[in-house]
């Protein structure tokens, strides 16, 4: 133990080591907190030569290592717990370099998302990708996890604009994928193979992100839409007449929780829908977004509307949104992240519903999500009587049952959270056999002596 | 041999089978024109279980299988001329479903690329990968190249439009990837592995694509640069201001072949400039894109401009650019297309330029291409007193010197036009030799008999 201690000391320095119970639990864990951690060693280095060294140690003594950025993950991709060396990219958080004619930022894996989204901001520029947990996750996980969040319908996800990424493979061997080019068209784009590849083929060390004007002014509408099965009518009309940054819907179960928590008053103060659309455009194209809400109320799909007026209404509407989150977070929800074809939402969330009114009756169900995506996220909150260990193992259940009708929709188990520990064995779901088979033969190739993050994604 | 052609036809059908010497000419080759073709067979499946049967049968006889699209590649990619089988997908071009919901049509993959165009419009959508042989290439064979072309500046390569593939892999797996989802965290995407594979992991079978809104009226404007190095800044003054759908450069000397081929006045009658660049927006940024050009105009960076006024007037501006390939084709040129980062550009561009004149002053070299991308299209014209032999013999070597600055520029041997077998041995200019054995380790994991396009993009 010693000499496993003096080898990593001997490679990172000893200020960067640590092994104290406190730091063994923090960077044992990501937002999951299901899991108890028992990693043997943090380590933290400052450049990638180190991370190469950490590697090629790891193959050589056949220790296991684990990447870990924010630790904001809620499938436990980053999570250690069998004596693992936990890498962590704190230490590894620069911006290396701007260059405004490729409209590109070079940066560590360890720069927390939301100075990336400022640093666009002070060059006048803009950073697309954005969600709940910006201020505390890192650019390295958002890309070993292709991030989504609540601008993917118009902008995309992390994988849209990664230009090039370096990383070290499981065998130790760096590489400078894609370039940072716009065009290149030389074989298998690895850097594709790797985002999303949650740490298991090799440590994302550094990245290059595109970046882009700024939108214009933004408009928020948010719509009461009494029926499930208009949601998606109403997307059309709207998507068919502007472009839309957002389209987020949640249920007025959710709102209830949103005026408890945060003291809003209700967006309608004279009527109920049993749903409602929060959408965003550019606010020089309002005339058309007028013209299609005309058009939604005539049919009927939309019994209500509001508009802001000025960039703090905006924000104050978003917080029906934004706020859902952290309103039943007293309440111990059991998340389940998941996506259909859009087509397909209004059917697969009926059957849902109906598969756990029968079998579940005594559970409140929370939904809300990126509709515009076809990404819902399902909330089961903890009945107040219920232990937490009672509510967990009848919410693994509910998952398990939830995921099969996703497979009969042809839907994915994770839309944008990962599979990590939490959906591992429920990977089969949504790929078949076949891909699973190929997913670990990928594995093989990248990381031949399974030392990065084992038991993430495939068992 | 009876034995052979007996297997093939009893898979696909006689009227399926052919291999009279013209098929076998026609269906060898691409628009390279360089390779002598020697396929042993053509064979034209209608569905995917035929695919899967001819992978299967060539597994069991170690027989060789090319893909083969609408042959209009310009690296070789589905030349066949080793006693292959050419698997011609000219029969499986059906369009099968359209989702209004999801804004997705699913097309099998010998679609012609004008086709999904012109169904796109149809539905009042649009599909925005466009480039000169959309008229005959096919939706299979742009996805195996990751096809880009004129309007990837705002919307992206073939890639970006992907939302789901069904192939079949070369050990005779029928896959359905990422399964027509936005959203999809469920560990390597293996779409985006087929995407630019070059057809040597599997076949490409059928597609899920993605269609937009389509783009409010365009603008085009032309632009007389008179200094390389000022071309870069006069896109991110304009890229600034407003959302650009295009940005192509050109030389004087093309133009000056555009106007000899096509009986077209010079756009600016009174002046030259060494260099032109034709922008792309919508109508109603108009008023941002002329505060650009003044912008640009006080610097000098810009002498003279014109501003299309009409739909018609907008097609004439862009035939300077588009009549350029065909303008130059009696000159037999010989093509290269490389890729350097936007920055990057400027100085790659002398740098070649300064070793062809030094080394090879004898030859003309037409310079146009999607600078806006980093992609710069270099022709060199065959002097007219040469044999074809001995020019291909020059090119072979200009292109190894190009290459070679490109590696040193860090850009693209292939920005757009793949590898094939043109450019296979030069593949160590853009990717490194780990690189290399991870993309033969990959191959081996989809493709364990090397089936599947054997010799194209690896050796």
């Amino acid at each position: 133990m010693d000499d496993f201690v003096d080898a990593l000391t001997e490679i990172v320095g000893s200020e960067a080591f640590k092994s104290d119970a406190e730091a063994l639990q923090k960077y044992g864990l990501d937002w999951t907190r299901f899991y108890s951690p028992d990693p043997v060693a943090i380590v933290f280095p400052t450049n990638i030569e180190m991370v190469q060294r950490l590697v090629k140690f790891a193959n050589e003594q056949k220790v296991a290592l684990v990447p870990s950025g924010g630790r904001t993950g809620l499938s436990g991709g980053c999570v250690a717990r069998n004596q693992e060396v936990v890498v962590s990219f704190e230490k590894m958080n620069r911006i290396l370099e701007f260059n405004e004619d490729d409209n590109t930022v070079r940066v560590e894996a360890g720069l927390i998302t939301g100075e990336l989204q400022a640093f666009a901001t002070s060059k006048d520029l803009y950073y697309p990708v954005d969600f709940a947990s910006a201020g505390s996750s890192q650019i390295g996980g958002n890309i070993a996890t292709n991030a989504g969040g609540i601008k993917v319908l118009r902008y995309g996800l992390t994988r849209d604009w990664v230009a090039g990424l370096k990383v070290v493979t499981g065998s130790g061997e760096l590489m400078h994928l894609n370039k940072d080019l716009v065009k290149n068209a030389t074989g298998y784009d690895l850097r594709h193979l790797f985002i999303g590849s949650e740490g298991t083929l090799g440590f994302i060390v550094e990245a290059t992100i595109r970046l882009i004007r700024k939108p214009r002014d933004l408009t928020v509408a948010l719509l009461a839409v009494p029926a499930m099965t208009d949601i998606i009518a109403v997307l059309r009309v709207f998507r068919g007449q502007v472009e839309l940054s957002a389209f987020e819907f949640f249920s007025e179960a959710a709102v209830v929780h949103v005026l408890n928590h945060s003291g809003l008053s209700h967006p309608f103060p004279s009527m109920r829908a049993n749903y409602y659309v929060l959408l965003e455009f550019e606010t020089d194209h309002e005339a058309e977004a007028m013209q299609a809400f005309e058009i939604c109320s005539q049919r009927k799909w939309v019994v209500d509307g509001v508009v802001s007026q000025s960039g703090q209404q905006r924000e104050s509407l978003w917080r029906y949104r934004e706020d859902i989150s952290e309103s039943i977070t007293s309440h111990t929800p059991y998340k389940i992240d998941v996506s259909v074809r859009i087509s397909r939402v209004s059917e697969f969330l009926a059957a849902v519903e109906q598969k756990l009114i029968e079998e579940y009756p005594e559970f409140e169900i929370i939904w809300f999500g990126h509709i515009g995506d076809g990404n819902l996220h399902l909330n089961i909150l903890k009945p107040d009587d219920w232990t937490i260990a009672d509510f967990k193992l009848s919410c693994e259940e509910v998952s398990e049952r939830v995921l099969a009708i996703v497979e009969q929709y042809e839907g994915s188990i994770s839309a944008e959270h990962g599979v990590g520990l939490l959906k591992r064995d429920q990977l089969r779901f949504t790929r078949s056999e076949a891909e699973i088979r190929i997913l670990k033969s990928l594995k093989q190739v990248f990381d031949p002596n399974e030392v990065m993050n084992p038991g993430k994604l495939l068992s």
